[in-house]
C-alpha cells in the first residue's frame, strides 16, 4: 500500500498497471448479468457484426480496467466513494485472450471548496491492449481525505 | 421484442423499466471481482465511512442499471456497438435491500454523416431506490441501424 492522500497528487503524475489477459468464460459470463447482447455472448452474432467472435461489454471493459487501476493500491485509508466519471469511450473492442493494462495520468486536482479535509483527482484512464491498441478512455473522479485538512 | 430502428426513436420519448431488489451477497461478489474497497465488501469500514452497511460499487450500479435498461427490449436485431458514455453522477449509495429501477429519455438524435444506414441515440439513463430517491444519471450513446438508409 503506498496509503497516499489527496495533497499526494499533482498534474502530469502517471502510473501504469499491472497486465491481465481476459477469458472468453469471463466475457460470456458478466454479458449474462448485465449486458446479454447477443454479439456479447456468442461467437456467430459476433462474427455477423464483422467481429471475429465475442466481444466483451462496454461495462466490463470498464469494471476490468478500474480493477487494474485498484490493483496499483496508490490509496487506502484516503479514498471516499466517488462522484464520477465522464467521457467514457469505446474505442475498439476487448476480444477473448488480449491482454489489457491500463495507464492512468492526473489531470486535474480541484480542493472541495466547502469541506477542508477533501479533494477531487480527475485522472484519465486510458485501456490498452497488447502490443499497444487503446481500447478505451475514461476521465475518472476520485474523491480523496486529505492527511492534514487544507 | 419491440425491434425498434434508428428512426423510430424522437427527442423526449421516455421508457420506464422494471424494478429489481439488490443483495448484499451480489453487492459484494461485484466488488470482490471489479472494485474491493472496503466499503463495498464489509460493514464496519463502510460505518465508519458514515452508511449504514456496505455499499454497493458505482459500476455495479452502472451494470446493474444497464441491464434494467436492456430487459425494456426496445431493439433486437437494430443495435451496434456504442461509442461511450457521458457525465456518470453517483448521487447516492446503492444499499442491500434496495429495489431499483430506471427510468431512460431520448435526449438526443444524431444521425450519422458519413454513413447513412445508421445513427446515434443520446439517452439519459436515471436510477431511482424506492420511494423515490434518485441514485445515478448517465448520458448513454446507443448506435442503432436504421431500418432504411436515410
Amino acid at each position: 500500500m503506498h496509503d497516499l492522500y489527496f495533497e499526494d497528487f499533482n498534474v502530469g503524475q502517471r502510473f501504469v498497471s499491472a497486465r491481465r489477459t481476459v477469458s472468453a468464460e469471463e466475457i460470456a459470463a458478466f454479458a449474462q448479468a448485465y449486458d446479454p447482447n447477443p454479439f456479447h455472448l456468442d461467437d456467430a452474432p459476433a462474427r455477423a457484426a464483422g467481429y471475429p467472435g465475442i466481444i466483451a461489454s462496454g461495462f466490463h471493459m470498464l469494471s476490468l480496467s478500474f480493477r487494474l487501476f485498484f490493483d496499483l493500491k496508490l490509496w487506502e485509508t484516503a479514498i471516499m466513494p466517488s462522484p464520477g466519471m465522464d467521457e467514457v469511450r469505446w474505442l475498439k473492442p476487448l476480444l477473448p485472450g488480449q491482454t489489457i493494462w491500463i495507464e492512468a495520468e492526473v489531470v486535474e486536482v480541484i480542493p472541495s471548496k466547502s469541506k477542508p479535509d477533501r479533494g477531487i483527482l480527475r485522472f484519465r484512464h486510458d485501456t490498452f491492449a497488447e502490443p499497444g491498441e487503446k481500447l478505451m478512455t475514461v476521465d475518472c473522479m476520485h474523491r480523496l481525505r486529505r492527511r492534514a485538512p487544507g
